[in-house]
């Protein structure tokens, strides 16, 4: 039950932050609505293909989905009233989104006993990949990969989880509450990951991979 | 054997628009081969992972695939003299392969029993999956999402028969025709989906979603 | 055995390539770690789920996934130091991996019986796939699409074993040091395939494929 509603509070702030951005780009409605819908459904998509779990499971959130298409519609009606205290709200809800679908990501990674590489990969997509595929179509660069710490702490989550050290229930809810709290810390004190400036010159037009 | 004509009509019409935009970017032949066979194919062969339809599928469509194939070439040889009138008779025939794609995906998800909502992706993503793809591939934002009115009639096409309001062989045509029109319609009279400029300022940078 | 070698090298310098192109980016250790992973196995996965290959065979290379994170983990510590000779070797070992990766793939392909659509497809995926996903993350037009000889020579690979005119253990070795040497041709006297110009001034906005 308690899942339910942190899935219920992630899927809307997800599909809301994906309305946004489609309105940034001055998309028109249906716009709004795919990009809300890509973000709060495509990771999770994404995820089910990569681990094997059965893609009906996909279509089996009809509630979900009915509440993130209600959701995006008033704000595309009421965006100046609602959003006002966007990025105060935003954050909070948005973080809960990303801890709860990266535990429920590297859960389902779990029992399907798949190695930790795939519990993480799982725990990252499901949090974040639908932020990544919804930047794609904006026409911009992911912000996951390169701004604020975001993903990293889905990878906390997938790590704890793949090697058993969270576990039972109770232990579940502690790890939600931290990744909540250090995402909202990362976000609030702009923490950022180490990066690194290079650039080989004649390289650049040279690697296909 | 009437649907099978109108697939072949729609796989060149998108193939060519794909071989276009790749040539248009300055994309070398191998590039405007791929996006015209990913404009032409790629919406249903996400389509097909997204309802669960056996992969096999995507390659009994030897066919079309060789048809698309010698029209990309021919546009890649003459782009001058074939497409001269592209954008007269261009759009009739990328409204008939929308039209068409759109109630076969449609079709596809209802004889998969699955519920309204993977109807209506299945519709178009089958629809306009291939064109968005392309329009990443080429650098672009996604022309579907923010110009003229194109997915949505996709979506009709997924609601009508999700919901078996089309159901019949004979109302199947009438509903081709109709998108078709419509299509048509709203490409020359430039109908537009209501869209609404809206930006966070101080959210933009902060929501990896 | 020499394939798993050949496999290990392409991995590697498959992995080097993402995490270069996300340091040329400015992206974080995150970024850097997810291009590489995704540029190393992205191509991999997206044929596997193509030509229908059980998924769980991803998550069976646990070998190589260390070792391309071993990989990058050395090219973000030490870039200047390990990559200054980057522009001569990087291009035989991104061959390697091109050759290799791109036969192994038509392989996967003929062995599950698939047209020689297929298995083309299999083999420009699995050689070029993952430089194609890492590029669009980097908010970049794929470069295999408009720049040098690369692909073509996967589609030479994907058909020779297609139609089984390379089909001994030893005809492959031989098929390998040919592509190896094509592709290292290609670049170092910059053959280039042909392309065309082409502008359809009213369609740009029209055709939403």
């Amino acid at each position: 039950m308690t899942w339910e509603v942190l899935s219920i509070i992630g899927t809307i702030a997800f599909a809301i932050s994906g309305a946004i951005v489609a309105m940034e780009e001055e998309y028109d409605i249906l716009g709004v609505y795919i990009l809300g819908i890509v973000t709060a459904f495509g990771g999770g998509a994404i995820r089910n293909l990569l681990i094997g779990v059965p893609i009906s499971a996909l279509w089996e959130q009809g509630l979900l989905f009915q509440i993130a298409l209600f959701a995006m519609t008033l704000v595309f009606l009421f965006p100046h009233r609602l959003l006002q205290h966007w990025h105060k709200w935003g954050n909070l809800t948005d973080a809960i989104g990303l801890s709860a679908f990266a535990i429920q990501g590297a859960l389902y990674a779990v029992e399907m006993e798949h190695p930790i590489s795939a519990t993480i990969v799982a725990a990252v997509l499901t949090g974040s990949g639908g932020g990544i595929v919804r930047d794609l179509l904006a026409g911009r660069k992911p912000l996951v990969l390169r701004a604020e710490i975001y993903a990293f702490w889905a990878i906390i989550a997938g790590f704890l989880i793949g090697f058993k050290v969270v576990d039972q229930s109770y232990e579940l809810y502690i790890l939600f509450l931290l990744i909540v709290v250090l995402r909202v810390l990362s976000y609030t004190y702009k923490w950022r990951l180490p990066n690194r400036r290079f650039h080989v010159p004649s390289n650049k037009n040279t690697m296909a991979g």
